[in-house]
């Protein structure tokens, strides 16, 4: 079991700092909400005031930020120097790839291994201990931060060196993304021309217009159980944060001269939505932004 | 066994009637081209050498013609008094939802009965008889006209009143169009950060960025074996094919005013492809329209 | 001067009919809405009660009617038939292409000229006379229209052959509707960025990015005076007209399979603003659209 | 007349140098080329052998570089040491925002004046000293630096403070990029429907569709004298030079999240037109890309 420093204990970071307790790791947490730090109290860590004093003498750190400033702010030499030689730094924050290996770099010269770790799998997924887990770093590094990981999720998938866990993470956003505003493009013409939403995405997810919005998300309201679009686009994942993954999708097209047409189409249209006061709903909420009628 | 005539005996059309021939129905064919008809009379059918005199006292017609304008030229008045009363017209062109609710209007106003029922697989599908038959019209003009499609294909689908068959199809390609675009651009974006292909592909397969271009049709060169994409983009579905696709897909969006803000771009991007000289690859050859580096 | 039919005595319709008038001309109205016909016989024209009762004996015809199905179902043989030989047809509807020709091969076939006409300027441009006429149709025809549009506007450009006008007028609708999403979104760029909205329209103006919209048109509220920018979007070019002629072009690029990427995309905007409650408001709101921060 | 250090003698800085030296400043420059660095001498300007040696005693800077990291390179605090107190700094670059105003914090610290002053107009506006500059910085600043811009230029317009020169240039620059796009669009789809692309061109010239792009540069060959598509798209402004700026604009919109819906298309349009081998082209060639039949 090991000793780990946990910095971010928000509605994500909260719920994986407990389950690496209920594990039987030494977890102490560090986070600016008095709330956030009583409630991993309360689930039997502890905690402390201030990065560097949470980062003393720990073998482990893990962090969930909510973006790569914080991030790059969090990991300086003076934080990195407060570790046990030869840490591992793992970052579970979404953020630019520039910026994660960049930290990771400085944390490799300073002797520790450090791997990019973005999740996928929400809220529910961080409580259940169910989150995916998609990896940047030295392949060697990846395998002594597993066990951590395995701690916290269920798939955890090596994408390539530093900064490729990022990457693989936007990619696969972006795709999200473009599959549900197509999926939801179909649906509404479909339905605009008569058919059934149900009949139509099952024939659709029969043949090659299958996906995973189509699967286990449907956007139109009543077609399927349990999903944000019959519970009023409640909870799931929120358009402010698809919107956040696609700005930094758009910049990775940027740094790399890529062409996206449609991802870049699709940040405009989540933008917009999430400025006409739909931030908070679920993402698959936008088949209402191409459908007011 | 019934007494079919089929018209339209192309590179989908021959292969189709060739196997309702083996399923030992009567099947006489008309085509405008010679070889076609030969290949027929070889294959067990008998021919005609006209729309009017393949008509005569059939009890079944199967269609494949190329677009709305020759459907509607086919199906006359004239041309259905040839027919048995009570006759069954199955359309399996992929054409305009609109002519394809005029014909079955003017078919069932003289007695028969009436489906639209594109189909999807390919020539590929064709030959082995398993296509995708996706068909609209009454639910007992469907029952009749089955037996007859399962003669040609695997999977046959209802989607709903006359038309709906081709509002499917096209919702169905239209997404389809969407999410290889959006694969290609999230391959291309991971490939040109460092990513291998074939991993960045495995993690979205098994993540959110799931669907179908990714699982059976990977649009990157060596990521998967027998694809378009590791042959040259040779075979498979054409640019030029799809490119109607999503103009049909394009009527459909003004005729109900419907937003497909991805679907459009698709359209213009596929068009675009296909006038740079691609119109004869696999659809899939997109990617190299986004990434001609 | 002439004897002229006149149909359809709407917001555009009516003021022109009665500049008809006041230029001597013999005008007999027809509209289904009794306003309309006494709007009329108090500007001094007179009415009839039916399009075949309107034609008899007319030496030309005008009509301004909202789609190209009104149009067709106008101009019959019957219809035709009323009027004197040789007479002058011109259609101001603004109407697709296709429709335009068919209906004016029609007219020729009859022994008449027809003339495709649509019109720029709005109903302040209607009831002042200063309609802009863009006139699709046999040369030798145009010259003979020229006098009576010169009746009702006062730049008169020939196109080209029929159809020609309604292609023009919507490539430079679609244009329009380009350079305003453009010129909205360069502003609301600058105007994030701190730069004042006056100053840096005033920069482009001056510069490369000079267009229309900035000139005469500025999208955002209070750079110009008179603007429906600076009225609350009030009067103007309707969010749904402009929408309209979207759809024509989008008609006319599918016919001809052009490539349209921004018109396209601009269709979809436009749409979806006035299907969230904006189709009255004038279409330079889109700005709006883009910023409801 | 003033001491200048100039730095960055290429195609556009060399020949704003020589008109410094016309105008009887005492030019000292440097570039890494040895051809740069004889033309400037044979021109009357004197040259060093390094930015620091360049910046010794000069009262006045004026850079133009490729990129922001090259500007934030040049401007360090040593290099600003070796100026006259109270100096009067000039960036000419096309770079983005941020850096601009990081870099002019950083000379304001110093006790320097600094502007942002990016240009339009070209090589031939370089050479012919009839450049426009559009600057950001403190008033006071701006007039200390306007005679120095008039003796390179014509039009020098105030955008704002620090930053907001490279700001109104992208913005400019977008609304270009999509204007240009919209008006070949729109002269595409004329000539496909059979009009000719003047008589279009002027019609829409003279309406509504008016912009830019059209007045005097329009992109279809043959139809204005000496624009680069009666050139073969030869010289002018390059592809390659739009979509950098392009890429700028998409920057600034990330930075501010705006929404750029037709800009972001154009990035994306711009970017495969490079791609396929366009990059040194004329900007106005991407008529070829929408209308490759």
């Amino acid at each position: 079991m090991a000793k780990i420093a946990f910095i971010g204990l928000g509605n994500m970071g909260g719920p994986m700092a407990a389950n690496l307790v209920k594990k039987g790791h030494e977890v102490t947490g560090f986070d600016l909400s008095e709330v956030a730090l009583n409630q991993l109290v309360a689930q039997g860590g502890k905690v402390a005031k201030s990065a560097l004093e949470v980062a003393k003498g720990a073998e482990v750190v893990v962090s969930m930020l909510p973006s790569g400033k914080h991030v790059a702010d969090l990991y300086t030499v003076e934080f990195m120097a407060q570790l046990q030689p030869h840490a591992v730094l793992i970052d579970s924050s979404t953020i630019d790839a520039v910026t994660a290996r960049s930290v990771a770099a400085l944390a490799v010269a300073q002797g520790h291994a450090m791997i990019d770790a973005p999740v996928s799998g929400g809220t529910a997924g961080a409580q259940a201990g169910t989150l995916t887990f998609i990896v940047g770093g030295a392949a060697g590094d990846f395998d002594r931060a597993k066990p951590i990981l395995e701690g916290m999720g269920q798939n955890i998938f090596y994408a390539g060196e530093s900064g490729a866990g990022q990457v693989a993470k936007i990619c696969n956003n972006m795709l999200l993304a473009i599959h549900m505003i197509g999926t939801s493009e179909a649906i509404n013409l479909g339905v605009r021309h008569g058919l059934d939403p149900k009949v139509l995405s099952e024939i659709m997810q029969k043949s090659s217009g299958r996906n995973w919005s189509l699967e286990v998300y449907n956007p139109y309201p009543g077609v399927a159980e349990n999903t944000p679009a019959s519970k009023g686009y409640a909870g799931g994942f929120a358009v402010d944060l698809m919107t956040k993954d696609l700005g930094l999708a758009a910049e990775a097209s940027l740094d790399t001269k890529s062409s996206t047409p449609l991802g870049s189409t699709a940040l405009n249209l989540y933008r917009m939505w999430s400025e006409a006061g739909n931030g908070k709903f679920d993402f698959s909420s936008i088949i209402k932004f191409l459908n007011q009628q």
